[in-house]
């Protein structure tokens, strides 16, 4: 044991609200006078007080966290890790269930298609982390509608085209890519996957598309960008801070390492209320939680505690000023109805995403691919579909979810969960494998379709009155008379039969 | 023993139609020459003949009944209750069945929303409580579609609007409150809570909401004032009595104690007809009826049984006569069309109520918000919009609920039923847990709408095209077919599978 | 033994093909030669050949069946009962279940709605019996259909009238009734009841309501006039036999013992293909059914059966044929689109029934009640409103059904299936408290709707949106998707949420 | 064992991609060199490298495939088949389970639709075919919407017209048959049944109609032809070669062998993609299937390993061509909207047919009687409607889809999937009952439609205003709500109730 080295029993005394140390990667760190400023409450943090917090740590902040934020007066130095107390884990029947299933997991030729990997993923990923990448807002109604929305839309394809060649590349943004998708900035990778964010760039390279790089990545932006290889394009995915200073400081660094697109999120002034993902993080902590208790911390799920610092006043007049600090590119990420895509083109910006977060923020706010149908047509009439570039996100599943879009008139589209399911139940190839399988039904479904180059997609091959009732829903049925009714049976097998 | 006390052999002897005699809280009563009279039927009386009826009294009618309709020359005394016997409770396996699951009751905390608490009332409350609150009429395809109608409704959020400071008090009826909710006239609050509405009382000072006094509350209207705290505001909603003298004295005494709106419920000239209510009831009491006896007393559940005196003839005539009787604002509860809304801008009356009776009256009566969506514009069209405020009752859950309401013109929504589940199942910390998380999911939500006041709510930010089609429902599809049909299966986990 | 009896072991030598007599109730006859002709085929007589068919015969042919079909040389006379021998039954597991259910059977005033008839007789008939009431054609789409497109009009009800005074009693073809339904006229009634179609009689007389009744009726015409009383009025259902003189003597016979009205089935020129019924049969006799015989005897179910004699040729020429034999006021019954009603009219009949025959013959043949909202606007533009009365049925379960179709124009629906079902559970007392249901219903929602008698309602009363769309359905949704997605929970009741 | 025929040992030698052998029928061939050129790829043949491969063989390849496409050099001949080893089968508890079903199979004449023989080839046919059969593409939208939309369309029927005698039959290109529908090309008949398609062949001469011959049969062209008896007709269904002079020889062989109908498959430029049949695929090979690697020949299933000849490069330049070859009237199989149909008027063929390849080629495709909905009304404004023969496939289950598909305007309708699964269950007397099952649903619907003769059909007889409204799906429920519901209940039976 190196002299200078703390023990474990020496960082135990401090395990309370008065004197709080933590390890993470093996180092000690005073974080009593942070517990106020913690924007994941004090809570979580007492829980690992005099503790190793490292695996709880990790997918939640960037390794460059405690540097950036912790003075450094307050780093303690290295821990003898073998005089660190191992905590027996309590049996948890349901970990022990996943172990098993994990055992028996298909293997990766097995999944057929992008839906494939999220029914793995949810029996091999950790509770909590599956929560918080597959959780919705309210009652997940929008998250479904991102997708059920598509198969209001149908195609009118044209037969006797010669589909021989199939070229499915496009240019987003300037930059060319082998197909019309791009990987979207999603938050905390390494809750699936320990290598985090990263795994997603090598894949995107491998398929030469383009990744955002998310704000809220478990891996910092730069091992991000080191990552990439060769000509490689990334952009980045802003949520702007109250502090506007931190923002600039974000936006030239990224322009500098190269970034080609600057996405400021405007559709999440808050972050979060996703109920899967609160009450995953309950059952963790509920022992301590009394009924009745008002004054209780509520835990609001991973999106809150880690968003904190997104300033809700963010607003029109900003623009102009990320216009004064980048020359990236600007696009506005979330836009929801025609009124503020007319108004981003007078505004000058370079694009928008229509989204509504992947359903993750307001309920029943309406699908992106619904308003591409409604914007395309407003900015057709204008004459201004060349003046902004639009693109969707939200639900995209299939190829064919993306020959509506582009038919419709959107430049790309953005996938999200579907390469976090892969990367967390089968790593890079995982990924790798679900963008081969849309490339593979990209190429048969422009074959079927009629079309063999991106620019011959246009609205004419959809039909898509199923967009133009609304959300009508259905009214309830009576289960009263659905239960009396005694349904037709087909030929029974039995014995009898054959007689 | 008391020399003047009556002894429980003694009462035991009037157990008959010919002498009634029962004990309510300690205390004797003869009822034989009331039995005909009783609103809710000899039948329910004659079971608890000669003994003690307490329990089964006490939710259903207020405290002062006995000393309002039953003569002082009936009241026989105290009763020496150590001499009643106990009457032994057969063993009710679904009883039995209750008690276990009480113990296991989740803890308040991990309720996220309204349905929450009803998800948990139906585990933790009596059959019959249970069964009378959440009954509707008929196949309750109604009461189902409360809620289902906001799902039609889409929002169009905007972005960019600066919505740090978020302000979602109004002002109802001339009275400011926190939020644009107020708690809903429901009757026989101690089905649910042994105390009744004062719960409710104290809860929606908590949160500085109004509170609707029902007629029907097991609570006296008094001791439901009383229980108010400083400035809290209260509304009377009202059964309307054939025998005007009592309504007048009712109304009267309102007034005087206060009461800042007067709601006259019209969409009730008869209550009741739900099923799940009397099924209920029924196999309380199904030994002794005999099928094919058609003189038998049919229990129509709890509702029928507490509102015979309710006036079938009341209508637009009555309307002067209330006008005259009272300064409060009058607001008809129940209006249905936008027929009736203009109808009652010309009476003069201060608002209506768009509501089915929370679908517990008239099957495929159309939901408030759906009558709302008719409604406003044909006010906006005549410039009344302003003469008439305009409330909503039936199926809110969420706040993204509230918001579409409020939308659409309404000036608040009223809420019964699910903080009837919360009060049930959790006590006055539970009411104030389901409207905590209201005013949390509406904060959230204001800011995702883009609308930081209530003033800033208006439908163009709302898609309402679903409910143009009116209810379409479905039609129902051949059981062979989807039977036939082998769906698609997710890779499967199995020992081959990694062979 | 009486001497010139014949016994068992007589007649059960003659039982073949060439020699076939059978016995019913008691008296044997010789059927030899009336094998071919049997309109149900020689089958299922040559199962009881030497045998006591009395049981299978009951409900499918009316007690005058062999003196009218079966010349009198082959009626054989008295059988010496005793003598013969009892088949003993080879043990039916469905009918022991069957028998058991029978025991643990809900008491009458369990009974709330007309469905619950349904699910009661679903348990306790036999399984024939059960299937010919509750089949229809094809998938049954449409008969569920009957009932499903009454929740596609929903209520604009009216507040502030005074119901006080509720007269639901209505006046059809001439004859004043308590209130607009009628017991439509249904096969078979033996099937259901060993008395048949005369308990029908009984409780229409009890109630006061209009019985039609049926060709195909297990008791004879005459046994169901004779079942009437007083002043009670019945209606004949016709259907159209191949030799006129046949149904001119039906119809002299009808006119005479004093039927108010002649409804002519014009939806049945062939009877039946009701899977259900057919796959009842199907069990009964499959043990000689030899997979690949295509000479086999397929069992068309008991509706092909019994209706061969009804003349396919039947045409708008034969109107005025019928005019000139009857004074009865013609009735169509089993009209189904506008075109049809508006000859109709021309052709001077007195009614049309707009039906698809309950669902039981063309599968996707709209409902009665969508071809009424149709059928009145073109009857009021021409105004030919009153030139005609239209009735319609199928579907009809609630008092709101009946107020909706009153509602849209008919003078009144006519219910069938729910008061066989009635009368197979609980017989006459059955049918009694499902008339007394639907009257309790009736009283309720006029008031609910705001209409104190029949007069009062009309169209305004309704919103019809729901019907303008057409029969839209549903895609098929995903089931990898459906699958792959993680519902929501409630709260979880468990040892570890308490701790 | 003859002098000059090989042993089982010698084969076995060569069992490697360096020296491949394998046993068809009997014979001995050398495959070595044409593993590279195996259009399913060379894995597949890798499998069976120096053992007998026939059963695997046969369904995939016409008998003449190994003298037309393996140089006779490599045709080592007979092998002693004494001398080869029987391989062991792994014990499968899917087909063991599958063994047992087959003992209990219904007898023919318990099917009574044609949904009833899917139901019944689900469970008795091998996992394999029938995923080959099934399969459609992606989420098997498309296949079930095929048959849902019939059930957006309703009739309007007429009565009172003379139906006694039907006539059914009709004219196709030039050829009267019975019933207007024919016998659609499937591929793959050995799947299912060991004769293959002449099983069809024979019942289309039972019943006079038409089949047609598909490309990728399981039986050679000659075979087919040479099944049928007298004058019965057969089509020829063609995918075209990329090497026309292989085209030129198919269509002139067709023309000399009496083919009355060239069909042009203009939906397929690709195949395939059909999950459910490449699952099925994968669990028969994938214990050699390692997770993660890239390099693997991944099985697509049947269908694209026997398409790879096919033309994605055909067109509209292609058709005069075709014209100038033929004197056979020429059909484009698989048009989808009205601009290909007017498109295919002008280019002068004679009929098309509306079809998305029975839901197997492109997802979200719209149904052939849905584009026939929109196509009709387009021919007749132009006067064209009998410039060209129109048929449509795809979903038809029943009489009903035939007549309103011939309503519309259609001259005819494909059915393919039912003949297979009624061929694969019961052989021929399985597709011929299943043809009479048609033809007596035709006759008895014809009849209640009020049409005696084809001619009598039109669109009049139909409401399709179910299909005006596009796709528009529903949106998703929120399951808390829906859970949380407790739904009504009827009458319990229990001990309790009869008391």
């Amino acid at each position: 044991m190196a002299q200078d080295q703390l023990t474990g029993a020496k960082v135990a005394e401090h395990n309370s609200k008065d004197s709080c140390w933590v390890i993470v990667h093996g180092k000690a760190y005073d974080v009593t006078e942070f517990l106020p400023e913690h924007p994941g409450g004090q809570k979580i943090i007492l829980k690992y007080a005099g503790k190793d917090a490292t695996e709880e740590f990790d997918p939640i902040h960037p390794p460059d966290t405690l540097d950036k934020y912790l003075d450094q007066s307050k780093h303690l130095g290295q821990v003898d890790m073998t005089t660190v107390e191992q905590e027996e884990k309590a049996f948890d029947p349901e970990e022990a269930e996943r172990q098993e299933r994990l055992k028996l997991m298909p293997s990766l030729t097995a999944c057929y298609n992008l839906m494939d990997f999220e029914a793995v993923a949810r029996q091999v990923m950790k509770k909590t982390a599956w929560a918080y990448y597959s959780s919705g807002a309210d009652d997940e109604i929008t998250m479904r509608e991102n997708h059920a929305a598509f198969h209001k839309i149908w195609f009118r394809p044209r037969i006797l085209v010669d589909v021989e060649n199939i070229d499915m590349s496009t240019t987003m943004l300037g930059t060319k890519c082998s197909i019309p998708f791009y990987v979207t900035a999603t938050a905390l990778g390494k809750l699936g996957h320990p290598e985090g964010e990263v795994v997603l760039t090598r894949a995107a390279k491998t398929h030469d598309v383009i990744q955002m790089i998310p704000t809220l990545a478990s891996c910092s932006f730069d091992e991000i960008v080191d990552a990439k290889q060769g000509d490689q394009v990334q952009w980045l995915q802003l949520y702007v801070n109250k502090d506007r200073a931190i923002t600039e400081k974000i936006v030239a660094h990224a322009e500098k390492r190269g970034c080609k697109g600057l996405f400021i999120t405007v559709d999440a002034p808050q972050l979060g209320r996703r109920e899967k993902d609160m009450r995953s993080k309950f059952s963790d902590t509920g022992s301590d939680v009394q009924s009745g208790d008002s004054n209780v911390d509520r835990s609001q799920g991973a999106a809150r505690a880690i968003s904190s610092f997104i300033d809700p006043a963010l607003s029109w007049k900003d623009i102009p000023w990320f216009r004064s600090i980048t020359k990236m590119p600007i696009i506005l990420k979330g836009v929801q109805c025609v009124e503020d895509v007319l108004r981003a083109v007078k505004a000058g910006v370079d694009g928008v995403v229509l989204s509504n977060h992947g359903g993750r923020q307001l309920e029943t706010a309406r699908s992106g691919i619904e308003v591409l149908a409604e914007v395309m047509p407003a900015l057709r009439e204008r004459g201004w579909e060349h003046r902004i570039e639009v693109y969707v996100d939200g639900g995209v599943r299939r190829a064919t979810d993306i020959l509506k879009a582009l038919c419709l008139g959107a430049k790309g589209v953005g996938i999200g969960r579907p390469f976090l399911y892969a990367m967390s139940s089968y790593g890079q190839a995982g990924v790798e494998h679900a963008m081969q399988l849309l490339k593979d039904e990209m190429e048969m479904n422009m074959r079927l379709i009629g079309a063999s180059r991106i620019e011959d997609l246009n609205p004419r091959l959809l039909d898509t009155r199923g967009l133009m009732g609304g959300h009508s829903g259905v009214i309830p049925s009576d289960t009263l008379g659905l239960r009396a009714y005694d349904p037709l049976e087909a030929p029974r097998f039995n014995e009898k039969a054959k007689l």
